[in-house]
């Protein structure tokens, strides 16, 4: 059995009742690896091309990863791969919480769920053995009241009520976290599998212990050194960025009509922080802790990301915080993703105000935006259109120009006519218009440390090939891509690798998030040269994982981010999918964007009382005589 | 004597044809240190209130600093300082070249040019002795023809026909290098004198010249190693911020009403580097050479900077580069300031518009605009007013919103309210509108490495606090402003200080340019917190200087840069100005910024062929047999 893995997947064939468990080839593990790189190359290999989504043909593939459960921080996400309900495309969501430490404690890397049971189940994972129950009496409930129910001291993953009904962007929840995106949890739902719970007391064997635990430190200490994961994120939480993003239009406004939304600081992570948190809440093992947890109905429940923030609050010129709080929570609790949400509700906002669809919603309007939630959840009136997502509301309503998505998948809360990067990401992501798919481009073109000319399109395709291919590595490694801040690539290889010198090599020639950042921003015309990033001083340098005692290079780890993305390309390939949907809305490509409210002028009267003050001066603006005197100036 | 001095002032009196050389105490030098702050306490001492800046009562002070000539890199600055004709406040403008070297070689730290001459002259200083000699045959002459008639290997500074004239905002022109604000070549001009040469063999002694010539070799090092200063400036020079200000709206485009040039790239640095850069040229001694050398009528002359690209290229409408470089090299001949005629001319293009002045130039028309320049220097027809400034243009023509200038001095290539802590600097700078009086807060809003929110007023006034006094305490100590990006302030403290220790606390504390541009990015609304800045841990540690043997605490570096600060203050306050000074040209703080053509999309067909290509995919975005085969994905 190779170190890092529990050695055994899980398949349950939910037609056929059908346990089996089994071991995959070394070969594939070395390749793939785990998380959404062993789910993609599973999926390929399970699913024959052209087959229903929400048939039992389809499979629901569970990944984790040789990290997860190691004691490694920030590296327990678990990922789930099919072929989604919204898009036909394959679909890989990751998520945090702990779900995937206890499938590897029950001794399993992986679960494939095929087939479609004849009433609601969930299944039982133990040291015990595995048991497909009955769930009728959790059918119905919500994603709190159905963890509730499920044995304590496991991991949990479960659908809500909009899963159940086979809303077309229906999430998995795990604790408060969730695989949000393109119809995961719709395909639970249409297997009729309410839930998992997974639990035991098994642990994967370590190559070397003592090197890992030692390195397992050093990436902590770095997570809680470094500003963004020690300071930001825990102050501010993903909603740090709604403030920047604003600053520099890339915040979604109005259904992506505008970039810049005047109202931003009212619904900013520096507002949240402000007024509404309660405290931060974090995933299993990690130090950051960049949940927020706020108030609802006086229950401290989990408070908005940066994505909701955005995209149902600016998106729908929505400045109430505390409703944004509330609307996320219900999206949670019914098991929607609301990104997708956002998205459906301003293309019915702004389809209405151009006459296309008959609605009491509108831009800025609050007051019955909760029950429209409800109506998509339960499939209610024009809730039951939406919960089939924009591209559907488009072509039964009209208002093609209003449907913000890219292969079928609503896009996440960036504005890209500002980021022509992050544009392009998302229209060659192969999951769709996804702000991570899309290799997160945005980040060094608005809201990240340095600033690469958002709007020129040189040098763009290179970044968004790199970032794509890193992203894609760090998430089949099983680890959450804000290390990117702080300890990518040089502790990740740490682990991954016993030598420092690699580590090192990679640090100074790859590095997101550090130092080198600088090198970037001094390219000609502030674009990237992705040659002088692909092609650094040691490539090929072998080493072993302290994990798994796996051999991997710079090049290698380089290579498994290529791998895992060409994985998913062939399986859309397959499916159909060509340049012809590599592509954005023509909104976004055509259209330029608009300033809606110019707001840039000098507030000098702001300021000024201010700056004398700090420079010792009266408010006349001249040096008092104490300041003088302090400065050992005569006169 | 004092260590870094040569330890005597030379004054001159053109009126008595007087000649006389002091010292000036140690508590002077050891206040004011050098160039600008130097020249602001003798300025305040020598000058009374409410005289004429065009009368012998004012007085020329050309100061150098301990650093000048000693072999230290990027430190041979030289600075002149008198009551400005344009403004009737203090100017303070700094200079590259060598004249500074000379002027110590021949023994004096700094000279003082007090009364008028009756007829032309200039001034010989030599180990000879100093002589003030007849320059009639030379007046007339460019600064080119000027400069080749006095002596060789000697310091030069001299003025053209701008300065003769008396146009308000003349220049002083030392090698291809310019004092160029405020008009402190007008006062040359009032005085009769034409130029000065300067020249010897006399060197300051050091206090520990071994120490000191390893720091100067490390500091070397440094520039040659960070890339802002090893990489960026070399190839591009200043003029690489063009391209970047464009992009964040704060490039001033037709008279400062846009901040964005849909041609910005046209007039770039990168087009510069690409299509007319001759080669790099540099100050003595300085490894960066972010000079420009590009051809004009077929011979090698100096390019235009940023400024320069920015207020005869954007703001004028002119995207003809080589017409900027002709212009630039004909305003050095005349020795007029670029960025005070950029801002005449945008005046009277947009006055013209506007039906205020009858008047040919037009926004865009670069056909007459070399005329408009010689009519300036000559005081011809309309060019008679512009040489006054554009206060006086809206004083006598009307159109006081089109006047965009600060205490009088014309504003430099920033549009602030994309900016506004540069809004605020430039309406509290001591000399007026200048971008580097304004602390240039813009670095860290618009064009450097980090974005600090530009639109927020919350922390500007402390950001604005401190990075003056941070650029007067360089400017002080004789540095370029650039070594900012890659040494300061753990090299100029090293050269300044003996001990590595407070070097080390200074540069994790103060630090502007390096690594810790990541702790300001993080702080709340994306502004800065003063009070981290100022209060490191260790502000109190003392250390001799390898070169004066003073000593200085980081506290005492800062309290440099405010008391020559607040000595610039006390001149101006002195003659009348104070907070209804402090202002800014109402389009800045009344009107909102507009987007003349937005150009924002995603150019999707632009960039997807690379991407298909760099992916290995072929161009229907499938992936080809040879990149699965490389990759090991079988199918």
């Amino acid at each position: 059995m190779a170190y890092g893995y529990m050695g055994k997947v899980l398949e349950v064939n939910l037609s056929e009742n059908k346990i089996d468990s089994y071991s995959l080839p070394d070969k594939t593990l070395e390749l793939y690896v785990g998380n959404k790189g062993l789910g993609a190359r599973l999926l390929y290999d399970l699913v024959p091309p052209g087959i229903d989504p929400l048939g039992g043909e389809n499979a629901l593939i569970v990944t984790t990863a040789p990290l997860t459960g190691t004691g490694a921080p920030s590296s327990n996400r678990f990922n789930v791969t099919t072929k989604s309900p919204l898009t036909g495309a394959i679909v890989d969501s990751n998520c945090g919480g702990n779900f995937g430490i206890h499938l590897k404690r029950a001794g399993y890397d992986a679960l494939i769920v095929r087939g479609k049971a004849d009433d609601p189940v969930y299944l039982d994972i133990s040291d015990e053995g595995v048991q497909i129950k009955d769930a009728r009496d959790l059918w119905g409930l919500d994603t709190e009241k159905t963890q509730e129910q499920l044995p304590d001291k496991t991991g949990k993953m479960v659908i809500g009520p909009a899963g159940e009904n086979l809303v077309k962007f229906a999430c998995i929840v795990s604790e408060e976290r969730v695989a949000g995106r393109s119809g995961v949890g719709t395909v639970m739902g249409s297997k009729n599998l309410k839930a998992v719970s997974a639990g035991g007391n098994k642990k994967p064997a370590i190559y070397n212990e003592e090197l890992f635990k030692e390195a397992c430190k050093e990436w902590r200490d770095q997570l809680r050194s470094h500003p963004a994961t020690s300071e930001e994120l825990p102050q501010y939480g993903t909603s740090i960025f709604i403030n920047r993003t604003s600053a520099t239009h890339t915040l979604p406004t109005r259904n992506f009509k505008y970039g810049q939304f005047k109202d931003a600081d009212k619904i900013s992570g520096e507002t949240l922080a402000e007024e509404y948190l309660v405290k931060n809440i974090g995933c299993y093992g990690c130090p950051m802790r960049c949940g927020r947890q706020v108030k609802v109905d006086e229950k401290p429940v989990k408070g908005p990301e940066y994505e909701t923030l955005g995209m149902l609050g600016s998106n729908l010129m929505i400045s109430d915080l505390q409703a944004i709080n509330e609307w996320n929570r219900q999206a949670d609790l019914l098991g929607l993703d609301t990104i997708s949400l956002g998205n459906a509700l301003g293309f019915v906002m702004e389809a209405g105000e151009d006459g296309f669809i008959k609605t009491d919603l509108a831009f800025g309007r609050s007051d019955n935006i909760s029950q429209a939630i409800e109506d998509i959840a339960l499939r209610r009136g024009l809730g039951d259109d939406m919960a089939e997502g924009v591209a559907h509301l488009a072509q039964k309503y009209g208002g093609e120009d209003y449907a913000m998505h890219s292969k079928g998948l609503e896009l996440a809360a960036y504005e890209p006519r500002t980021a022509v990067g992050q544009g392009l990401g998302y229209a060659v992501a192969n999951r769709g218009g996804c702000h991570l798919g899309a290799g997160y481009v945005v980040f060094l073109e608005s809201n990240g440390p340095i600033t690469v000319d958002p709007y020129t399109t040189k040098g763009k395709p290179g970044l968004a090939v790199f970032n794509q291919t890193v992203l894609e590595a760090i998430s089949t490694l099983g680890s959450c891509n804000f290390t990117n801040y702080a300890v990518f690539p040089e502790f990740l290889l740490k682990m991954y690798n016993r030598s420092r010198l690699v580590s090192k090599v990679v640090n100074n020639s790859l590095m997101l998030g550090g130092n080198q950042f600088g090198k970037f921003m001094y390219s000609p015309k502030g674009a990237v040269l992705p040659k002088k990033v692909f092609h650094h001083p040691f490539p090929h340098i072998k080493a072993h994982s302290h994990c798994t005692g796996n051999e991997m290079s710079p090049e290698d780890f380089l290579k498994l981010g290529q791998r895992v993305f060409n994985m998913c390309r062939l399986f859309n390939a397959r499916e159909g999918f060509s340049r012809r949907d590599d592509t954005l809305p023509r909104r976004l490509t055509n259209e330029l964007q608009r300033q809606e409210e110019p707001r840039s002028r000098v507030p000098l009267d702001e300021m000024l009382p201010t700056f004398y003050r700090l420079r010792g001066w009266d408010q006349n603006g001249i040096p008092t005589e104490r300041t003088l005197r302090k400065l050992g100036i005569e006169k």
